[in-house]
């Protein structure tokens, strides 16, 4: 039976970083920064989207989001507010998105042209664990965690952490009073992935926002 | 593809079923009482687990706690302070607990004589949609939910709530500085499972405690 799961899983994840290649090929044509947001539920990701597309329309840039959830497209309709193209993704109970929704939606998807595109922002279901094996095609995955959540989140869920390209601690605006410390947030991140570009942000106060849009637009320039 | 993976997945959760009712058999002739806690990393699962288990012993209650995380032994360390046997069960990348794990770990379990507890609290990984699939056996299945998380989780990730016997919401003593909204949180929750016990505790000020312990000893009392 075990032998028997690990080929399917294998064939599963196989055929996932096909359709994710095939992706990744098609944003780089089309010129757009995609971006893969995992953290928990409850972390943050849709507030820290909502700010960034405000401030990144507000400066004149073109930015989307697909946006993952099990059930309810609440998500979809708060970050529609900021006035960018949005895209809910409904997975029905799977705990992760994959290369094959994605694709899907992006094909499905009048309002949007991705030539026209800067950012493409994947909000993904709230899941520490299984959306780190499903690549999306993204350039860059971003793995959140708030002030709220320990310190030891990292260490205790490596898989994800080791996975990502950037780091975003969120809802800073609550280190005190959940007696968050940073020193060692910021040593576990870098345990478990040495010299990852991490941070910190309020989506309440808007701390941090400006160093993480001038990396968001330093990472969309043409190199 | 899909159809394989389906009776693939029915095959995994029958067996799992199997198991999970040859260990409530057993839990009920030791006479323990067996709860799963279910919840976000970080919703504070630990913190709440810490504390009961340590009130239960002043008490003279006998408990004892399984705890499952992918990596790492440091919520196995921070429970043991309480004086309660823990053990700990490492999934390796697994993104639940299954009936088997829990089998095996109490049939290696030599600190522990089932019939001598009165409480066996399984921890489960930090994951609010995979380990609703997987009975342990256990007789109550409680969902976490911190305030610092979001009013609108319940509605998100559905299957979990809907599965579960009680429902605790954590962290209540950061309420105010997270602008909590505790009518929307319990309608959320009650419209997901509609007349589900519901508890509210703070494990920093220990608000709370006194009803959800009233509620495990009454639980635990043979009918």
């Amino acid at each position: 039976m075990t032998t028997r799961i690990v080929e399917l899983r294998r064939g599963i994840l196989k055929k996932n970083d096909e359709l994710a290649a095939a992706l990744r090929q098609r944003f780089a044509t089309a010129g757009v920064l995609v971006l893969n947001l995992v953290s928990s539920p409850g972390t943050g990701k849709t507030a820290l989207l909502e700010l960034t597309l405000r401030q990144l329309r507000a400066r004149g840039a073109h930015a989307a989001a697909l946006v993952g959830d099990l059930e309810t497209d609440n998500d979809a309709r708060r970050l529609a507010a900021s006035g960018a193209p949005v895209l809910q993704i409904n997975t029905h109970g799977i705990c992760h998105l994959d290369a094959e929704m994605v694709t899907k939606h992006i094909e499905g998807w009048q309002a949007v042209a991705l030539a026209e595109l800067e950012f493409l922002f994947i909000e993904n279901v709230g899941n520490l664990v299984c959306p780190s094996s499903y690549d999306l095609g993204e350039r860059i995955r971003v793995v959140l965690l708030s002030v709220t959540e320990g310190e030891d989140k990292p260490l205790k869920y490596p898989g994800l952490f080791n996975s990502a390209d950037a780091a975003v601690i969120t809802k800073t605006d609550l280190a005190v009073p959940c007696g968050f410390d940073r020193d060692l947030a910021l040593r576990n991140i870098n345990e478990i992935r040495p010299g990852i570009r991490i941070f910190e942000t309020s989506a309440k106060t808007g701390a941090g926002m400006e160093a993480w849009l001038a990396y968001l637009t330093e990472q969309a320039r043409p190199s």
